[in-house]
C-alpha cells in the first residue's frame, strides 16, 4: 500500500477500509511511515472526519500495536465486566481516581486501574501516588495479577508495550495542533482502556474553561463518540459529563491530593472549609461508582447506589482500604502519619467584599506547573511537595482580606509574573453570584 | 511566533499575517521548523485553502528565501516588461520553450529562460538540452549576464541558491499529497519566475487527462490565480490554457524532442507526417510568442503578431538562432549534424481500421519514463537517446497494420507490462472522429 494514496483518501473524504488503517497503523509504530506523512493524514483527519467505522478500526489498530492485556485465564476472574476503569479527559485537581477505587472494590468490582502522567496544566494520578514514599506503578505481571486477585485492584502507570501507535500518534498530534479532534481522541483513550482488558469503563468527560473541550457541546459530541466506541470494541460503557470550571476539591498539587484524598475516605477533614468545598468531588465519586456498579450489574438501582456510595464514604472505610493497596505497593508503613507539605509561602487574599465569580483553574493549573506541581515538556522534574489550597468556592461570599488561596512552596519560585498570574486567578462581584450546580450535568449510556 | 499556532490558524480559516508567513517561510527554509509540522500546515491549507493575500505573501517570502536576480544595473537592461519568459505547467512532449526563445528574440525581447528537470510522467527542458553534447545550463553571473547582453537570450537550470524554500516545500508537498492545490502551486511557481527578474511572463496551463489539472474548470482557476499574483508581483501576466490530450508534436524523448524542434525552427521536415502533427504545437509557439510580445509592448496586435511569428517559422531563420545559442552555451560545433536516437526497437501498428479516438499521454509519458526517458526519482539516470514517434493524431484515419508509435531505444528495456501498456495507449474508434480542435483554448489576461 502506497501511504500518500491513503493520506489521498481522507483528504477527499474517501473512507479508508479496515485493512489501510490496520496497515499505516502498524507501520507508523514501527517506524516505517515517517512523521512528515503521518502529520499530513493526522491534519486531514481533523479537518475532514473521519467516519464512526473508520474510528473504530483505528482504535482497534492502536490497541494491537502492542501488548494486550487478558484476564479470562485468571484464577480470579468472574465474568468481562467485573473488570471496570474509568477514564477522565484531564481536570485540575481531579483526584477522583484515588477515591473511586475504594468504592468500586466495595462493589464487587475488579479495579485494573492505569493511569498517566501530568502534562500541561492538568495533574496526572501517576505523579500524585509517586509522591507517596515508596508507592510503585510499576507492577510486573505476576505482581499485577495478584493485586488483582488478592486485594481486586491495582494502580499503575501505562507501559511502554501497551499501544505504542498512540504514544508516537499522541507525540506528533501534540506538535501538529491536531490534538481537540473527537475522532483522535476517542481512539486514543479507547484504544488503551481496551489494551487494559477492562469490561466496564465510566468516562468523565469533562467541559468548561480549563477543559480539553470548552463547551458542552463538544463534551457531548466526545462523550457519545468514546461511548459509541467501547460499546462496539465490546465494553459496556458510560460517559458522565461534568462541569470544569473551578478545581476539584481545595487542594491542587501532586502530595497535597492525596491527602485531601484521605480526608474524603476517612472522612476527616482539617476543619468544616475543607469538607464543604470537597463536597461536590467526593459526591461525584459516588455517582461514578455507582454507575460503574451499575454497568457491572452488582447494583441495579443508580439511585440506591449512590446512596451506598455515599454512606461508605462517610463511614471512613476507604481510608484503611486505600491504605492497604499503597502498602501492597510499596508504601512505607505509617507513610499517612508525617505526609507533609512544604510551608506556606504565599497567600492570595480578597481585596473586596463581594461574591466569587470565577476561579481560573487553567490559568491556576498553568501556575501550579510552573512552581513544580507539573511538568511543561517529559523531562521536567515535579516537586510533589508544591501545593496550592483554595479557601472558597464560586459563589462563596468573602470579605475584604479573607483567604482566597495559600502557596505551599518554595518561596524562591516565585516571581513577579507567576504572582500577577495568581493575583488575576479569581473574579470577585459586587453582586450575588449563583452557587455552582451539582458537577455532573448529565450521563450518556 | 509559535508555529503551532500559526497551523491552528489555517486549520480554523483564519487569516495569517505577512510577517507569520515570513517567518515560518524562513524558518523553514533554515531548517528550525521540522517537516512533521510543516506537512501539517500544508495539509491544512490544502484543504481549507488560503486567502489570495496569503498566497501573495507566501509567493513574495518564497521568492526572498533566496537569491534573486536583478537585470535593472544591467548595460544591455532598457525596460523591465522587455525582460520576458514563460512557464507551462508541463505536457508530454512539450518543446515550446525551444521554439520559443527564437521567435522571442525575434520580438525584441530578453529571455533569461529559467527551467527544471523532468519528473514524473512529464519532460523537463534541462533534460532535452542536455542531450546536445556539451550543452551547459550552469551559467555564473557573468555568463548569463553576458548572453543575456550579447546574444538575448540564456536557458539555465534553476540553481539551489534560487527559492530554496521552494525546494524545500516541493519535495514535502510531493510526498504528502499536497501537490494540486492551486495556492501551493500559485506560490511556487511565481514565486520563482519573480526571483529570475522578469517583467513579463506568459503561463502555458495545461489541462486533460495527462495534465496537471484534470479540467478545464481547473485550469482556469489556477490561471487566474497565476496571472493575479503575478500582477501583485510587479508583471505582466497571461495565461493561455491548452489541450493537453495528445503529445505535443510527434516526438517524446530528450534528444527526438530537440531534433523536432530543429525541423519546426528550420521548417524542414523529414516528411509531411511529421510537419502535419507538428502543426498544432508550432502554431502554440506562434500564439505564445505572440502573446509576451504584445504584453511587453513590441508588439500592439496579437493577431498580426502572432502571423508574423508564422512567418519566422516558416523563413527557418529560427534554426540558426538556436543554433547559435546552443554554441555560446558549450555546444559541440556541428552537433546538430550526427544528433541520432537509438534505431527503432518496437512498432506498435493499427490493429483495424478507424480513427484515432484516444492516445492516453499520462501513460505514454510513465512508459517513456520506465524506457528511460524521464525519472521516477531524482537520482535515476536519464537515456538521451530514447524516444518515442506518435505517426498519428486524434482524429486521424488508420488502416489495420498502419504504423501508430515507434520505440527508439534499448531493446532490453522492453518487458511484456511495458508492452501491454503500449497496446493499450491508442484506442481506434469505428466510427469518425472529430479531429482536434486547436490547443489554445482560451487566453487569461
Amino acid at each position: 500500500m502506497l501511504f500518500t494514496e491513503i493520506i489521498r483518501k481522507t483528504q477527499h473524504k474517501e473512507v479508508l477500509s479496515k485493512e489501510e488503517i490496520t496497515w499505516f497503523t502498524n507501520s507508523y509504530a514501527s517506524n516505517k511511515i515517517p512523521d512528515y506523512q503521518m502529520s499530513a493524514w493526522l491534519m486531514a483527519a481533523y479537518i475532514n472526519g473521519i467516519s464512526k467505522t473508520e474510528t473504530l478500526n483505528l482504535t482497534t489498530a492502536i490497541r494491537n500495536s502492542g501488548r494486550t492485556l487478558d484476564w479470562t485465564d485468571k484464577a480470579w476472574f468472574q465474568s468481562p465486566e467485573l473488570v471496570a476503569d474509568k477514564h477522565s479527559t484531564g481536570g485540575v485537581g481531579d483526584k477522583v481516581s484515588l477515591i473511586l477505587v475504594p468504592l468500586a472494590l466495595h462493589f464487587g468490582l475488579r479495579v485494573p486501574m492505569m493511569s498517566g502522567r501530568s502534562l500541561g496544566h492538568t495533574g496526572g494520578t501517576v505523579d500524585k501516588l509517586e509522591s507517596i514514599p515508596g508507592f510503585s506503578l510499576f507492577l510486573n505481571e505476576a505482581q499485577l495479577n495478584e493485586s488483582m486477585g488478592q486485594f481486586g485492584a491495582a494502580m499503575i502507570c501505562q507501559t511502554e508495550d501497551l499501544c505504542p501507535a498512540d504514544k508516537k500518534l499522541y507525540a506528533l498530534r501534540d506538535v501538529t495542533s491536531t490534538i481537540d479532534c473527537v475522532e483522535l481522541i476517542t481512539a486514543s483513550i479507547v484504544s488503551k482502556k481496551w489494551a487494559e482488558g477492562v469490561g466496564t469503563i465510566v468516562y468523565d468527560v469533562k467541559f468548561g474553561s480549563a477543559a480539553f473541550m470548552d463547551t458542552l457541546e463538544r463534551a457531548r459530541t466526545l462523550a457519545a463518540s468514546l461511548v459509541e466506541v467501547s460499546k462496539q470494541a465490546g465494553m459496556r460503557a458510560s460517559a458522565m459529563i461534568t462541569r470544569m470550571a473551578e478545581p476539584l476539591g481545595s487542594m491542587v498539587g501532586n502530595r497535597s491530593e492525596v491527602k485531601e484524598s484521605l480526608w474524603i475516605l476517612k472522612n476527616e477533614y482539617p476543619s468544616t472549609e475543607e469538607k464543604n468545598i470537597a463536597h461536590p468531588l467526593a459526591h461525584l465519586c459516588c455517582q461514578m461508582a455507582a454507575k460503574m456498579a451499575l454497568l457491572a450489574g452488582t447494583r441495579n438501582d443508580y439511585k440506591a447506589a449512590t446512596k451506598e456510595a455515599i454512606e461508605y464514604l462517610e463511614s471512613g472505610k476507604g481510608y484503611e482500604v486505600f491504605l492497604d493497596l499503597s502498602i501492597r505497593q510499596g508504601a512505607r508503613q505509617n507513610w499517612e502519619k508525617d505526609f507533609t507539605l512544604h510551608p506556606a509561602a504565599w497567600i492570595l487574599s480578597a481585596k473586596e467584599d463581594g461574591w466569587i465569580k470565577q476561579i481560573d483553574s487553567r490559568k491556576l493549573g498553568l501556575s501550579g506547573l510552573e512552581l513544580g506541581m507539573g511538568r511543561a515538556t517529559k523531562d521536567d522534574i515535579i516537586d510533589p511537595k508544591a501545593a496550592f489550597q483554595i479557601h472558597t468556592k464560586i459563589g462563596n461570599s468573602v470579605k475584604k482580606g479573607d483567604k482566597i488561596l495559600t502557596f505551599f512552596g518554595e518561596e524562591e519560585r516565585l516571581n513577579a509574573s507567576i504572582i500577577a498570574q495568581l493575583e488575576g486567578l479569581v473574579e470577585i462581584s459586587k453582586e450575588k453570584v449563583l452557587e455552582k450546580e451539582e458537577l455532573l450535568v448529565e450521563t450518556l449510556d
